[in-house]
């Protein structure tokens, strides 16, 4: 466990016990919402790029939620209005795309939805879709979740970013973010490792799992993203919904790994085991650690 | 086989002999497209939405037609007079793929050329949508395909929509579907069993096969209707044409079940089977009934 | 080996000679160009159509490449700024992507870099685009690259394309494609084999191999340009790197269908061997021969 060297507020083994506390009513948490996706298939409106909309969709189908695109500026109020949740992504946006994504985040803020932003390749190179992801932080996205270099840039790092791939670890990053618990309840930075920041639980959950092998299938945040969503649409807290997306990815991509080790391979196995998860696995594979912040 | 109540023009002997009169036909019919389909290639002007393109071109290819996605208003005339037949779908439009839809089908009507509507999420919620796929009636598509809820609300029912995913049965619906003549020759209604409505035989045929996985692969229904639009550019009738498409991918599904359980190896396992259907197959598998209307 | 029956500057025998002693350089600079490609991970600026978009990603990560889909014009000049190579596709443009071409080839021209021209569907039928793409060739791209239809009509050629696939052969064409090296070093066009007249050879390279399956699998194409641009980008020459990626695709194309024979199964298993790829199979498996113009 890695653990910042300063304890502001408890001793050490104070506050050791204390995030270990939290550890079992979180995998029960992440249980029940595994559970409530199943059963409430929530419908969740997807704003993404272009390279991701067909994978974010199978991804979404095959955990069991509803993904619908609608990523026009004339239906996305309309549509964000029935929908249980909301992800916006700005990997290509285009003009019309950019105001749908205004319009479904105004709309999300004021019926009091869960939306969660993924800023793509945020960062002094792409400032069209850096702007608009500023912006956009004015409707408070339950999570903002990215790669460590885009979040590293959007909570006000220099960092250069090598196009839409990180060029730093997640881990070096997330003691950095904690200014954007400004704008959102949790920050959620994907890597070797997964740091999520919680800003109810003053804490950072590590989630381990995964494959090497998912930086090679493109679009694999993306459909992260849109994930989180529709597991924030039917979890108790947003903590809880974006930790449970995570480690639903992490145990799919490790059991994906196991019968799977090249690219395209492992793409369609990886569908597979998003389909295939069970509580059991859920038991079996789930590996998270609760950091303080 | 599922018969409305009232049968009004023969009595219940004649009439049942009358559609069974037609199946041994239709049954060649499907077999002679297929035939054509893989001889000719049939070019088709295809403009679909982002989550779906890649995958409906792949099916295409597979099933031996040649998709081309057209979609700019710029060249929707020129491309759409060359085509065989011409595929629009709503899923995620863009102004400048509505503009084109427009051109295309304005062209494909001046010309007689067979041209397939798939009003994806037509209802109240997405009204920019709907109010095109109104408009475009005016051009006479040969086909209107859609899952129950888009159908059922383009038939003038008052339906709520799930976001693009049908919560209502294609059974429950076809005999509301009726009206729809008005605009089309057929009426393809997707779903457990797929229902048909042909005008010109003044019956609906019920295509049994699938898979329950098919829902778990995003843009199925997408793919289809652009197979539908291939299968009629080489088919004796509209009729043919759309059953031909519904029992290929009846078939397929079946066949990709057998050996492929979960979303990700299904959708591969899918594609496969598109593209190693043969002759004997259809004469095996082929599973459909002609009802009364 | 096809040979142009007239040999002007030597005798057979000499050119003979002279083109078999390029042979073993060539050879050496692919394998150098694909220890440089997994070695750099080259940053590829893609602007490329909404069918190929995430297959083109998939694949270039595959390979080891960085792909980056911008393509706004609002962003197209700075991340053109940054990135190794650039690769513009022009198989459904719309008028921002059209926009962000324009910049994005002007940039690469100002700095020097690698660009890919690939002009699916030039023809009189598709005039749009090629227009856009005579306008593009004013910025000079190292490559261009398609199929036997749009070089051959590119190169003012009097061909009727049937969509976007080809309706003659690669070898038909290429002695036909030579006045395009007043735009460009090389012109490569993919066929059964693939033909790449290198300007700076003053020859052109036929390379074997792939699959009778490749024309079922989509924007297979349209992924050799984007792979094109990368190899460049770390190439000692465009030769080389073109070339180069020709062969990882001959190669791949041909051990996928060893393992697989059907469409679907087919575009996973040439993502596997994409990325698989080794110096021993370049060794072993690399069939070129080079030809006189």
């Amino acid at each position: 466990m890695n653990r910042p060297e300063e304890l502001n507020t408890a001793t050490h083994s104070e506050l050791s016990q204390k995030l270990q506390d939290l550890s079992a009513p979180l995998m029960q948490q992440v249980i029940d919402a595994w559970i409530e996706l199943k059963t409430q298939q929530p419908l969740v409106h997807i704003i993404t790029n272009a390279v991701a909309s067909n994978y974010v969709a199978n991804v979404l189908l095959a955990a069991g939620a509803s993904p619908a695109m609608i990523d026009n500026p004339f239906e996305a109020e309309s549509f964000a209005g029935i929908a249980s949740a909301i992800s916006l992504n700005l990997g290509t946006p285009t003009s019309e795309q950019m105001q749908a994504m205004q319009i479904a985040a105004q709309t999300a803020q004021d019926l009091g939805k869960v939306w969660v932003l993924d800023p793509v390749g945020y960062g002094p190179i792409l400032k069209w879709r850096s702007d608009m992801a500023d912006a956009l932080l004015q409707y408070h996205p339950a999570v903002i979740r990215g790669n460590a270099s885009e979040i590293g840039a959007l909570a006000g790092n220099q960092i250069q970013s090598k196009g839409v791939d990180s060029t730093i670890s997640s881990e070096s990053i997330y003691l950095q973010a904690q200014p954007l618990f400004e704008h959102a309840e949790c920050i959620a930075i994907s890597g070797e490792s997964d740091f999520i920041l919680c800003r109810s639980l003053n804490a950072v959950v590590q989630v381990n799992g995964g494959s090497d092998l998912q930086p090679k299938v493109t679009a694999s945040g993306c459909a992260l993203g849109a994930l989180t969503a529709a597991y924030c649409a039917v979890s108790d807290s947003v903590a809880a919904g974006t930790v449970a997306a995570h480690i639903h990815f992490a145990i799919a991509g490790k059991k994906a790994h196991e019968r799977a080790n090249t690219a395209g391979s492992f793409n369609v196995a990886f569908i597979d085991e998003v389909y295939a998860l069970n509580e059991e696995d859920l038991r079996q594979y789930t590996d998270f650690s609760i950091l303080a912040l």
